[in-house]
Formats: C-alpha cells, structure tokens, sequence
C-alpha cells in the first residue's frame, strides 16, 4: 500500500516546540511518510537558528525554504506572507504530500493554508477554535475555513470549530501536542545542564529562585512594544534578590520595539540580576518554566504549558485575555504598579495544582493514529 | 471633518459588475473619499481590459497594479495570490484607506483581505455567507473570518454569517449591488446597439432569438474543462435554428482548458450560428442575459442576475449547484443528452416571474450610506 | 570520476530552437549530467506550449517554473524579471549544478545569470556579443560581464566580448548552435507533412510560393507595435497572388500591440491569402523559412538561419539594423510604399548562395566536448 | 521650462555617505527634481536604521521600500535582488523619473539597474570601472553595461569603462563624491561629540590612540567569515594598549558569519579595550577614520577615504586587492602573525601625505551639474 505522504510545515521556534512529537509519532507511523518543511525565523539567526536544535533531535527537513522579508513593519508582515505563499506553492508541488500540517495562527501558517488551498491539497490545522482576544483570532479562524480537518485543544475549542460550520466528524480533541513534550521530559534544571546557553548579562543559578519573562510584540497596538515591554521590566526590577531569566520576542511587526526596549533597559541595568536569552531547545524550555517562582509576559505558553504543570503565571496586555486558561494565571494590565503587586501575588502563593485543560499529553501520538484514516472532501460543504 | 478614505478593490470584469453602483455612490458621498484599486485581470487584453469600460464609465483608478503569474496552474493561481498580496500591501501602505472593500470569492478577493488584515485596515466584505458547494466556499467564509464588516447579498447568507460567529450589528443585507445595475438600467437590445462588439464567427441579429453561454473552469475537478465545454457546445449546436452568443471564461486554473474546448469547437464548427465575445460592458451585459431565450454553462449571473430578470437558466455541473436561487435555474450534470434536454425545458416553458432573493437593486446606496457611521475593532471578538 | 552537472535554462520557443542540438550533445556526453529547466512564456498555452515539442523530442524537464507575470507593459517585464530571480534561485539551490547554461538577451536570460551570479555558480552565455542595435544590446553585453564562458556565434562577436575585457581563453566561437539543427534536417516541405498544423486563415498549399512574415514588437518604441505590423501586413496584401504566412509575435513589452496589430487585420482581411500560426516545432519552422520565396519582418532568424539557408529577406525597423549578416537580407524602415519595393525586388532575386557568418552546423557537439575542460574562476579577473 | 526629474536610490549606509553631497547638490539645483527612493539595509534596525541620519540631514524620501529577504546565504541575495526589482519597478513606474542614480556594485544596486533598464528609464551609474578582485566586479561592470552614464571616481575607471565599448561623451570623472563630505567637513573628533553613541563594551577616550577596525564578509569564501573576523581580532588583542573601536559588517551573504565570530569574540574578551559600534553618520565615520592610528580590515572606504585622509591602513584578504590605490595602505591575508606585523609596522610609519587618487572634493556639484545638460539614447550603440 502507498504510504501517505503528510508534509508538517515548522516556520518558528514555537512551532516546532508544539509539534515535536507530533513529527516523532508520524515519522515512526508505518503507513505514514513524513515531510518536514522548514521555513521563516526557524532558519534564522536572529531567532536563534531553531532548525540546528531540530535537527539534533533527528528531523532532516525536506526542503528548508526562506520568506521572511525583514522589516517587521505591517507592510514586511504583509509581503512575508505573500512571499510564504510564493515560495510554499512550488515545495508543495514538488513534494506532492496528501496532506499538510499547519499550527496555530501567525503569518507563516496563513501563507501555508492558502498556499495548500489553492494547490487543492487537504489541510489540517492545528490548535484551531482557540479565542485569545487579539488580533490572532481572526487569522485563526480563517485557517479554520480553510481546513479539512482541525485538531484541537481543548473542547471549547471542538465546539467553536463546530459552530463555525465544520463537520463535527472533522474535528479532534486530542488535547495540545505541545503537552506530549512536558509529560514526557525530564522538568529538572541545574547549572550544570544549563551551561550550553551563552546569553547576555549576569550569570543565573539556576538551583536559587528565578522569574521567567517573555513579552512578544501586540500587533493591534503597534509602537506601543517599547513602553510595554520598560513597564514590565521595571516591575520586576524591584524583585532585586530574584533572578530575572528573560526571552527575546518573536518575529511579529513590532518585534523590533519590543527588543530595543529590552536592550535599551538592559544596557541600562546590566548588573541587575537580569539574564538573557535568544532560546532554549524545547525541552529546555519547559525546565526553565517549570522551576520558575513566577512567569511574566504575553506568552501563550504560561496558560498552556504553565497550566499543565502548575506554574503561577501573570499575564499582561489583551494579547491572551480571551484565551481558555486554567487556575494557575493572573490578568493584569501595562501599569508598572499592578504587574508588580500580581508578581507579588503569584509569588506568595507557590505552585498550583497541574491543570489539564489542554489534554493529556498523547496528542501527537493520537493524530499520527488517525490521519491515515482520513477522508478529504475538497468541496467540504459547510453544515449549515 | 476630515472625510473617510474608503478604497474598492477591483480585480476583474465580474467584480466591476458588482460593483459598480456601489462605485457609484461611495463617489457622490460627502463624508466619502473613493480609492480605486485596480489589478489582476481587469487588466489584462486576454479578459477584454474591462479597465476601459469601467475609466468611460468616469472611475479613474488611483493605482493599477498587476500580479498576475500566467499559466493557469493551481501553482500560477497561488503564486498570483502572493503577489497579489505583495503589489496590495504597497498600495494600501500608500492610499491609507480607513476601509478597504473586497468581493466575493475568488484568489484576487484572498489576497485582497490578507493584505488589508496584516495591514490593521478594517475589512468590508461583500457577498459574504453564501454557499455555492464548490471549491470558492471555503475562501468566501475564510475572508468572512477575516472581515470586519459583512454586506450580503441574502437573507440566508447573513444568518450563516451571523452564525459563524460574526456580530450581529457587523452584517448588513441590502441585497446585491450588482442587481442595483439591473434595476436601473435599459434592458432593451438592438443589433444597432450591439455592432460595436466584434467578436468571432457568424453575425448575431439581436432582434431574433438567442442562447447565451458561459462555462467557467471548476478548480476542482481541474483538467476536465475541454471535455466538460464540449458537452455543452455539442448539446448547443442540436438546436439549429437558434443563435448561440458564447462568453469567454475567466481566469481560474483551467481557464486554458475551456478556453481550448471553445476554440477547438470553434473551429470545427464555424458555421453553425455561434458567436464568440470576449466580453461586454455590466450595462450590455445585462442586456444579453435579458433577452437570452435561455441562459446555459455555470456563471452564477444565471442564478442571481438572472433570478431577478426570470430568465431561464440551465445550470450545469456543480460549481453552482448549492448556491441559493429562486425559481429560474434548472440544474444539470456534463452530459449531453441532459444538457439538451433541459434546455429544451427551458425554452419551452419561456420567461419566469422576477424575482427578489438577491435583493431590491438599492444595495449600493445603502452601503454608501451606512459606512461612515461604521466603527471597527480590530479586536472583533467572537459571539461564542 | 563524478559527471559534470549542466543545467540549461529554457525560456521561450525561440531558446528550445537554440540550443536544441546542445541539449542532445550534453545528454550524450558520458561526463556530462544535463539538467534541464524550463519557464516563462515555453510553458505558456498563449504562446503555443513549446515545451510540449521539446518532450517529444526527449527532453524531460527537471524543474518546469512560471514566472511571467502577465500583462505585456514594460512593468510586468521588469516584475517578471524578479520573479524569475526568486523563482531561479530556488531551482539551483536544488539542482546544484556545476554551470548554468543561459542562451541570448531577453529578461529570462536576464534572471537566468543575475540569478546564477548571485548563487556562485559558474554561468556559460550562448550568443554574446553580437550587435543588434536594440534596447536588447544592453542587456546581452551585461550578460557577457556576468558570464564566465561565453560560446559566441561569430568572429566579431568574439573580438567584442574580448575587447569588453573577457579573457580570450574563456570564449569560444563554434557558431550558432541553431545552425545544427539546419544543417542535419531535412529541410523540404509538404501539404502532407504540414497539416497537423491548424492556424486560423484561409488553407496553405506549401508546394506553391508563399511568403513568411515574422515581426516583434520593439522594446524602444513601445507602443507602435499596432501600425508597425499594419504597414507590413498592408504591403503584403498586394502580392494577391501569393500565399501569406504570418507567425504570432513574442512575449515582449508591446506584443499584445503587435498581436492586436495582426488580430484585427485578420478580421477584415479574412480571405485574402493569409494564414496565421502559433508556431512551429524548431524542425519545421526550418522547413517553412527554407522554402519560403522571401521572408518579412523582423525575426533575427532571418539574418541567422536564412543567411545559413540563402532565403530572401526583407528586415523592417531597427530591432535588428546593426546585426551581423550575409548577402540574403535587405534593409527597410516601416514605410508600406519601402516595403513593398524591397519584397519585390527579393522575390525577383530569388534564393541566395548559402553562408556561414553564424557556423558551419556543429556547434552544439563542441561546446558539450569542451565544457568537461573548462575551469571557472569566480574572481573572473578582467584582462584590463 | 519641466523640470528634469532625477531618482536616487539609497539602499545603505555606505551609499548614503557616497552621495549625500550629490543629493545636496541635485536638491538645490534649480533645473532639478529631486526623487530619493530608499529601501533594503539602510531602513533595518539591524544595520542601523541608517535612514534616520539622513532624515536629520534634510533628506525626506518621496518612498521608502523593504526588499531583504532575511537570511543571509546565497540564496536570500538573489531573492533579495529580485524582490528589489519588483518593488523598485512599482515605485519608478510612480515616481516616473527622467533619470535613476545608483551607486557601486551591490546586489541593490544590481536591482536599482535592472529595473530601470526594463522600465526604459536612462540609468546614471556612479563609481564604475573599479576593479578590486572580487565577485563584485562582475556586477559593477554588468551595471556599467546597462548604464547610460557613468560618473566614474578614477582616471583608471575612467579608461577602463571606455574600453568596454561606452562612449566616451557618456563616461565622466568629476572624482568620487565621497570625498566630497571629507573636503568639507570637521575632522576633529572628541569625547563630547562621540559620547552620542552607544555601542558595546569599554568605553572609548577618542582623544587616545585607536585603530579602527572593518570587515566585511567575503562572498566568493562563504562560510570563511568567522575564522577570517577571528584572525583580525586575534592580532589585533596583541596591542593591548591600544583601544579596538569595531563596526558591524554590512548585510552580504555571510554577514552573519563575521557577526557571530565578533559576538563570540566579545563575549570572552569584553575587558580587552574593544568598543563596537553599530554605525557613524557619514560626517562622524570620517572622524572616526581621520583620527585612528590605522585602519584595519577590508573596507574599501580605507583604500578611498582613508587614501584622501592619509591614514595608514592595513587590508586583509582579497576583498579588495585590485582596486586601485594610493600610498596609505599595506596589504596582508588572513594570517593573525601577518596581520600583526602589518599592523605594527603602519602604527610606526603614521600619518601618510594626502592622496587624491578619487578626486578634489566637488563631485557631487560637478555631478548635478552636468546632468541636466545631458542627452540619453536608449539604443545606447557600442563603439565596436
């Protein structure tokens, strides 16, 4: 029998964080060949070069395509994608898969659901149905129209996707891939373990308390990424005894402002017990939120991965205010004030109970299962 | 008051007709500035340069731009788009608009609505939430998702809408501005009249009766275009006595597989009362529709132009068959025994009762005058 | 010992007619891997889809791309152009080859070596050199300064490339790779062997006189294409007596003009001895070019392969006036009365002795026995 | 009398210090209509986002335009350059421009000539003719080839560029006018001045001995960068006493490679007396260069600069071995021993006698000049 051919595009470090065992379950599923495209801030330097980590864990990309049309200004956000679609349309169609693989909801997973679209090859999306209060939304949802096939979340997120009109035999809640990573990995951390990771700044020990912070750029309010990103720092400025481990932002317009107001404060504060850093491979990741006291940002992983394991989290800005949670986040808005007195709150209260409203942490394994038992209708009517 | 910048992408001769009123009224508006964006094949000498029409109809575009990748292959229409959206981004960057406007369905559509969305420029969909059981459906509801506000064209098509998530007080039905064209205009036809369009083959006397044709290229069942227009034509050319006025089709993937089964018909079969046109003016147009005896092929004026006028329409293959439509349209598979006898039905049973599904032919002036008191949110929450 | 991978880019039926007997040297030559990639107008329905032709001819295409951006205006040739980089760049990537092979000087040639430049590799020009007296001549000289080797078609366009600072030992003058394929076919003609030829027109008998007519737009007078071909086509018509064969223009800025130019004379001249054609396969367009009684309009073929041949020629307008050539070509400029006093005096002549300005029929074999040899330098040092 | 209408494309820094007293010139000329299109590198935070130093200037850019695709490799320059052809051909189609200025050699630059040349607008190329002995070359002398005028830097170029067959009435050495800042400027340096920049590391005392330190990627030795950049900064460590002022590389296909050997670099000897800068405004680059003991590196700004300032320079590699110079700099290879030795013998030697190999200081006047005066023909003949 013909193997199918499913193609997983991985267009950024997240990305890839959420769909490793995803690749691990269809690279190991007998009736299934993998293809694995590798595209955008995954190639790049600036983000951290996630392929090398990627290709470390064994996933020899297919064809690794470049689109990004630097800038990050509404306009190269507009123009990378008319370049993903460009440059998707000729890997798809020299690569012929059976099915595609998107996730979530930025600029490189739109241009790879048009691009699957208009060369008539079935879709699967993954994390559809999600609802985060922002600008992301509406882009997700879109792909969700665009899809064949939507592997889900959580089950607010099956029932939205039905809402919208999707087959309810369409639609899987196996719970987030990204889950399989955490209940599957060793979560401890050490100095010892951690030496790998160069970054910028004082030296964190990793076996006393820290904060983690990562604060992407809002798209909808564009320019403001520098002022947000100096209230956030500031707060937990005044944490002096604490740690403080920060990330770099993601590719997103506005990336730019976000990252100078992190140089501009750290050039300023470099002594401060602040740590920074480009990434950490997927798994070092969870260890680094893991053993955090507090995580601090816009992150969507805090409400996810922090949910799945219990981590106090605050979230700030309207970038996640809509998203399904669980107990262990706190809301708060720019003000310098209320971050640092929810950080306080956080931190006073420890560790929650592990949620699992994003599944169980056999995602990966459960879609490889089940896409060689799918059945495309490109004409996909809607049910109502 | 500073006057809102509201810029109406064109991007081919259906869309002009649709259009055109709206045009019409947004240009007379007092709290209105017009932009005009044309592009793709309005363009184009290959689809009749409806560009000319639309410039004596007294529209002056404030950019014309070109993105389209020739070949009509799924992989040129993807790249079409990609351009599409990279040509866009450059002009909405420059004209600025407070809105902009897309219709319909089709790749130029897509292209027009990523480019606005990663642009943060509100979105005004029209034509939005109807269902035509093909391949455009799953487009048309993406651009829904990633619309701000929705002017449809029927009432089923708002509750769907409505139902996929979109706010009520987003979506307006005033029915469909290219009915406001019909309403209007002169309906009469006279060889006198129509001596300025050229076209090939025999001459046609406007006065005695006439069938029209148009079949489009189905993207999904793509490379079936030759065979699926030969059926027509030869189900056509049974009736003898009867004119036979064909339409070019568009420029879908395929386009050059029905083109093709016409020219190869066309030249077989010079003699037996066929007409070939590129195309005519919205005006002229509807004209033809008008006085047709019956309408054949797949355009989806049969069934919304035409349900308006009550022409009689066979409706064949299933590019059209879940759209809604009043009583005119019989509908009918790609063989030529059916084909023939449905349109002899047709013939026999003559015009039909005008209808109103697609509205009352005020829609233009109604949507000019709703969008400046317009607010968007870039935001747009779901109702669910 | 590892074959030495030729990657030959194949742009337009005018290129395939090149380097045809090339591409069969490469595929025979035991240290040689050919590669052959086509694009632009080669694939394109609008311009008689030579690639067809060249895959019954045995040449199965490692990569087919589409890059022309429709629309015919000086900016879709300039957009076509980037796109044809982007596109390129992507195809050698892929293909790693160890040369570029890239033929003459339109904008494919163009992409073909800015694209190669820019990715390191090695690029051999077929065609340097020569003098047109064109907007052309820029761009072929500027492909002579990016090329490393350069097979030239003639003594004076070896001493131009070297006097441009090439180094002698890096250019080769084995004539025109398009003069093989005349000297090895079988070059008469008949109604037999012609027929599968459709055309649009009245019916060719090709035992009788007829006379060929071939004319391009011209880049630097962009816009008077249309009444360009209406003077030749208006002289022609006074040779009642004799057949008229007339080839539809290339895809350069301004052929939909000279296209127009064609289309509507044909729609009024429709009886009057003139066929109209695609395009022949390269065999065949020999065949119709030796047996013509004269050749009309502006094809360089005319001063290559009908010097080669001995055919009559008349050469309009300057696209060609300071090209190298034999005795067979009369010069004129676009005035009706000209023209029709130099095609009588041609048919009057009758065939000429048959030169060898352009080869003597055997430069594909040498340039595939020698490419094997030859050592690039990326610095390419100039020799002053 | 209309105004002639004179586009400058600036896409870098180093351009922008080239012919920031052209644009002065060309602004303040009567005759003239300044057009100044901005684009690639010089919009990028990355490299200093250098178009907010010319906005400071005075310099308001009628467009400005993103074309880098992100990724530093061979692959990302050529779809760099084709993106730069399509965006530019939009912005010339609008700004429709009498003549396009553009400057050197690099992929920009490629793309500013390309398009001009389609868009058949006259292409003025500033520094052509120069020969340094690298892969640049072939791209200078290519634009050279599609230019219509060439305002050449050196006597050398001068003669050089006649001999590829330009006339001689097209070819003009008013010097470069980059010597033109360095005439006219304030070439003291001081603490207070300097203290605007920030940079990285040690803080540098400008009235103290420093050597200045430039270099560039290599891109015919990809992939060498950064055991090149290891090499200087090796050698360089040796003189301890001596304060290191760094400039980032520029944005070739490699940059990232000699950026990374610097941030390796500086991460283990952040003590060492090395200051890194992102960039100087031209005025105080020169400053920079002025004052240093030596410079060091493979700028060619040290070989024109620096031969007018008399500053004793040490150029490594083959970046730059043929271009023309005078008596201030010594050549070297990578050789961390060689280097040194270069070095130190050129600290010991000081201060050279002024050349004026590259002109007197007036070229941008000259330039702005003559331009009005002067006659393109698109033909363009060769003068063999």
């Amino acid at each position: 029998m013909r193997k199918i051919k499913v193609c997983v595009v991985v267009a950024s470090r997240a990305n890839y964080g959420r769909v490793k065992f995803l690749l691990k379950a269809l690279q190991e599923n007998v009736d299934i060949e993998l293809q694995i495209l590798v595209g955008a801030s995954l190639l790049l330097e600036r983000f951290g070069k996630a392929i090398n980590v990627m290709k470390e864990d064994g996933f020899e990309p297919n064809k690794a395509i470049y689109y990004t049309v630097e800038g990050e200004t509404l306009i190269t956000q507009a123009k990378s994608t008319g370049m993903g679609i460009i440059e998707l349309a000729t890997a798809f169609d020299e690569l012929a898969p059976d099915y595609v693989v998107t996730v979530a909801d930025r600029y490189e997973t739109m241009a790879t659901a048009i691009s699957a679209t208009y060369m008539n090859i079935p879709l699967i999306h993954l994390q559809g149905g999600e609802v985060s209060g922002n600008i992301d939304d509406r882009v997700r949802h879109a792909i969700t129209k665009l899809a064949d096939f939507h592997f889900v979340a959580t089950e607010k997120s099956r029932e939205r996707v039905i809402r919208m009109g999707e087959h309810e035999s369409s639609v899987f809640n196996f719970g987030c891939p990204a889950m399989d990573v955490i209940a599957s990995c060793d979560k401890s951390i050490s100095n010892e373990h951690m030496k790998k990771y160069g970054g910028v700044g004082s030296e964190v020990d990793w076996s006393k308390p820290y904060i983690l912070m990562i604060q992407h750029p809002v798209t909808t309010s564009y320019g403001d990424g520098f002022s947000q990103v100096e209230s956030t720092l500031n707060a937990l400025q005044k944490f002096e005894s604490v740690q403080k481990v920060v990330l770099w932002p993601n590719a997103d317009a506005g990336g730019e402002d976000v990252a100078k107001g992190i140089r501009t404060f750290r050039e300023k504060n470099m002594s401060d017990n602040f740590h920074f850093y480009k990434n950490f491979s997927a798994e070092d990741f969870i260890r680094v939120l893991n053993n955090a006291v507090c995580a601090i940002g816009n992150s969507s992983s805090f409400l996810r991965e922090g949910e799945f394991l219990g981590v106090p989290a605050v979230v700030i800005g309207d970038r996640q205010n809509l998203r399904e949670h669980g107990e262990n986040a706190i809301f708060t808005n720019y003000n310098e004030e209320e971050i640092f007195k929810a950080l306080k709150k956080q931190i006073k209260h420890g560790r929650y109970v592990q949620g699992r409203v994003f599944g169980t942490g056999d995602a990966g394994k459960r879609i490889a299962e089940i896409i060689p038992t799918l059945k495309a209708n490109l004409l996909k009517p809607m049910t109502y």
